[in-house]
C-alpha cells in the first residue's frame, strides 16, 4: 500500500502556508504562527494528503512512488482551502430594495419591526420550491469555491415551520453530496419569531423544542444548533431553554450573541459550552472572559458591521490578546451581508478589525475549522488530512487582503480534486 | 447606407438603463435620472450604437436591416460601460507589506516620510523595464474590464523625472492602442516630490514645468494634467504655477485638492477652470461653492478613504445636493487603493457616501465621462455614441451594490464587439 501511486503533486509553491502545529484553537501569538514553508510541495492520495513540506523533502518521501498527476504552483502562494463558518446558505429571494430604507438610515430593527429584514426573506423561503432554493444556493456555493471556500457552514432558519426548516436542511444536505464544496449543517429554527407567533414567542420556543428539534435529529439534517439571542428576537432565557434542549438532543451549539446590545449572550455560550459564539460586537469583557473560560469560539463577522455601516467592530483583538479564539466568516445572507467572498472578508479582517494577514488566515482556515468541529481533517495542510488547498495568483499572504475587491484563486483543490483551475469552475 | 447591415443586436435586456438625457454633468435630482427603458434592446453597427429602446421600437427601426449578430441577454440589467476617470495605472511593485505599518496605526504621512508609500513606488517604477511596467497595467486593466470599466483615465507621476514619466505614459498609450478599454492619459510629473529633490520643490516645479509638460505634449502622450496639492507634497501656490503652465501647453487640468487638509484646492480648481478635482474629504463649503460656480467635476475617491481606514468621506451628498456634479472611481493605485473594482466601489459609494445606486450609476458612466472630457462619444447608450455596454447577473440596478465583494459582470460589449462572455475575456 505504501507504494501505491500519487494522485496528485502539487510542486514549485512559492509560499506554502500549512497552519499545521497546534491542535486546539489559536488564540493570542499562536495566531500568527501560521506554518510557512518556502519552496514547498504537497503530495496527495485518495483525497487526503500523503506528504506536505520543503519540495526537496516531500520528493523523498515519493522516491519510487508513481505520480498520476502533476500541478505547478508557479511559485505561487499555497494555503488550506478556507472554511466559511458561518453562513445561511439557503433562503429564497433577494433584499436590495432593503437598501434604499438603509441609506435613509432606517434602523435595521425597525425594518425588521416593519415585517421586514429576516422575515421577507421567511416569506420568500416558505414559498419557493426546494428545487429553486437548491438552484439558488447552488450558484452561491460556486461563488464560495471559486473565492477559495472548499468547507461552508450553512444555517437554516428561514422556514421558522417545521416543514420548511426542512426543506432548508435538504437543500443543504443535497448540497453537501452533489457540490465539490463540503456543507456542514446547522439547525436554526430560532433564527426569528415567525409572524404567526407575534406576541407568542414562548409558545414559538416551545414549537422548536418539542416539535423542530426531534425531528431534525430523527433525520440526521444537522449537527448544530444556533440561536438569535437578541433583544426583540430570544432572550437569554428563551435562547438558554433552546440550546439545553439542543444539547440533550446531542446537537453541537452556536449562539448569535451580543450583536446590537449586550443581553450576556456570550455569558451563555460559556455557561453552555457553545462551541461557537457569533457577532460578539457588544460583548462585554465579562463575556468574552466566560467564553475564553470555556474554550469557546468567537466567530466575528466583518462583512456584516460594514454592510450595516457600523463604526465599531467586534473586538477581535481584544479577544485574540485576551485567549479567546477568533474565526472569521462571510455571515452571507440575504440581509445584513449579501457577500459570498472570504477574501474580502481578509481585508475587512485586518482594516476595521485590525488583524493581520496571518492571524486572518488563522481565523478563516484551522479556528474556522474548530468552530464547525472539523479541526481533525480540515483546517491546515498536514498528513493524514484531506486534500484541501487552494493556489493563489499572489506571492505572499499579505497580498491577499491588500490587492482587495477582486478574487485572487487561481486553483482550488478538494479532497484531492482539482475543482477551479484559472479562477473557474472545472465542472462535473 | 441607411441598409448597411447591424453588426450585433443586444435583445431580450431586462432593465436597460441608458443614462441618456441631459447633455451636461448631472448633479441634484438629475443624478438619479438614469434613464431606464423595460425590455430593451441596442443596436450595433460600426462600433456605434445605430438604435437604443424599448425592444420593439429597436426592431422597428432595424426592420428590413439585416443582422449578423444577435446576443440574447436572458432578462437582465444592461448599462452603459462604466468609466474609471482616475486611475494610477501604469505602475512598478506592490506595496502589501506597508499593510503591517498601517494595521500598527502609522500614519500615511509618515509612512510617506519614511521614504515609503509613493516614494517605494517611484524607486520601483524606475528600475522597470517598459514591457515589466506594460504586462503588469494590462493585467490590472484586464481586471477592470472584467469588472466593468470601458474606459480608464491613467495618470504617470511615479517616474518623477522625464525619461521614466515618459516611460509610464508610452506604456498608457500603447495599452490604449493594443486593449479593448479606451486609456485616456494625464501626466501628473507633480504626485511627489522625488528623493533627488527633497527640500527643493521650487526647483523640481520648474522641471515640471520647463521640461516634462512640454516635452510630453509634444510627444502627445497626455491630454490632462494632474497635481497633488496637499500638505507635504505641493502648495496651493506651486499646485496654481503648475496647472497654469499646463493650460498654456493645452493641457486639460486635473488636481488631487484637500484630500487629507483644507489646503484651498478646490478653489483653486475653480479659479482655474479645472475639469475636475479629485478626494476632496477635506473640502470646504467655499471650496465646494468655487467648484459648482466653475462645472468642476468632483470624482470622490471611497475606495481609498475605505483602505486608509478614515471614519468620514467625502461629503458626497453635500456635493449633490448643493449643485456639484459627482463622479466616482476606483483610484487604483499601489498605495492607498489597491483594488480594479468599480463594482465595489458601487457599494463603497451607496454604504460611506450614501449615495443611492442610481447616482453611483450616472457617478460612473455620464459623470465619469464628463470627467475626462468624453461624454461627446461615452457614458450613455444614445445614437451614435460608442457602443459600450455591460450585461450583468443581476436583474435590477440596486442589485449591483447590494450584493458585493463579488463580480456581476457577465458580458461587456467595447467598441461593438463582444469582449468579455461568460464573465471572462474573450481573448484576441
Ligand atoms: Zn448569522
Ligand atoms: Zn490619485
Amino acid at each position: 500500500m505504501e507504494n501505491k501511486a500519487i494522485d496528485l503533486l502539487v510542486h514549485h509553491i512559492g509560499v506554502l502556508v500549512t497552519m499545521r502545529g497546534k491542535d486546539e484553537p489559536r488564540t493570542g501569538r499562536d495566531m500568527a504562527e501560521v506554518g510557512v514553508v518556502e519552496h514547498g510541495a504537497v503530495a496527495i492520495r485518495d483525497g487526503k494528503i500523503f506528504a506536505v513540506g520543503q519540495e526537496e523533502e516531500v520528493r523523498a518521501q515519493i522516491a519510487g512512488i508513481a505520480v498520476k498527476q502533476e500541478l505547478d504552483a508557479q511559485g505561487r502562494l499555497v494555503t488550506p482551502g478556507l472554511i466559511d463558518p458561518h453562513t445561511h446558505l439557503v433562503h429564497g429571494g433577494s433584499r436590495e430594495h432593503e437598501l434604499s430604507l438603509k441609506l435613509k438610515g432606517v434602523p435595521y430593527l425597525e425594518i425588521l419591526a416593519q415585517g421586514g429584514g429576516i422575515l421577507s426573506t421567511v416569506r420568500a423561503t416558505r414559498t419557493a420550491s426546494e428545487e429553486a432554493l437548491y438552484e439558488k444556493a447552488k450558484k452561491s456555493l460556486d461563488q464560495m469555491l471559486l473565492y477559495g471556500a472548499t468547507t461552508v457552514e450553512a444555517k437554516s432558519g428561514y422556514g421558522l415551520r417545521l416543514v420548511d426548516e426542512l426543506k432548508q436542511l435538504r437543500v443543504a444536505k443535497r448540497l453537501d453530496e452533489n457540490h465539490p464544496v463540503d456543507v456542514v449543517s446547522t439547525f436554526m429554527g430560532a433564527h426569528a419569531v415567525p409572524e404567526e407567533y407575534k406576541g407568542r414567542s414562548t409558545e414559538y420556543v416551545d414549537l422548536v423544542i418539542h416539535e423542530m428539534l426531534p425531528e431534525v435529529k430523527r433525520q440526521g439534517l444537522a449537527e448544530f444548533c444556533d440561536v438569535f439571542c437578541e433583544h426583540g428576537v430570544f432572550s437569554v432565557e428563551e435562547s438558554r431553554r433552546i440550546l439545553s434542549a439542543a444539547k440533550a438532543n446531542g446537537f453541537g451549539l452556536k449562539i448569535h450573541a451580543d450583536e446590537i446590545e449586550p443581553m450576556g449572550g456570550a455569558q451563555l455560550a460559556g455557561e453552555l459550552g457553545c462551541i461557537s459564539a457569533e457577532h460578539l460586537l457588544a460583548a462585554t469583557d465579562e463575556g468574552l472572559e466566560a467564553m475564553r473560560e470555556a474554550g469557546v469560539i468567537a466567530v466575528c463577522l466583518p462583512a456584516t458591521s460594514f454592510n450595516l455601516r457600523l463604526t465599531s467592530h467586534a473586538r477581535a483583538r481584544a479577544m485574540i490578546d485576551m485567549g479567546v479564539p477568533v474565526a472569521l466568516s462571510t455571515d452571507y445572507n440575504p440581509g445584513s451581508s449579501p457577500t459570498e467572498s472570504l477574501q474580502l472578508v481578509m481585508t475587512l479582517g485586518c482594516l476595521n478589525l485590525g488583524m493581520t494577514p496571518q492571524e486572518v488566515l488563522t481565523a478563516m482556515t484551522i479556528n474556522a475549522a474548530h468552530a464547525i468541529g472539523r479541526a481533525d481533517t480540515i483546517g491546515s495542510l498536514e498528513v493524514g488530512k484531506q486534500a484541501d488547498l487552494v493556489i493563489y495568483d499572489a506571492h505572499n499572504l499579505a497580498y491577499l487582503p491588500y490587492h482587495f475587491g477582486v478574487n485572487h484563486v487561481d486553483t482550488v483543490v478538494k479532497n484531492g480534486k482539482v475543482v477551479v483551475t484559472g479562477g473557474q469552475l472545472t465542472g462535473d
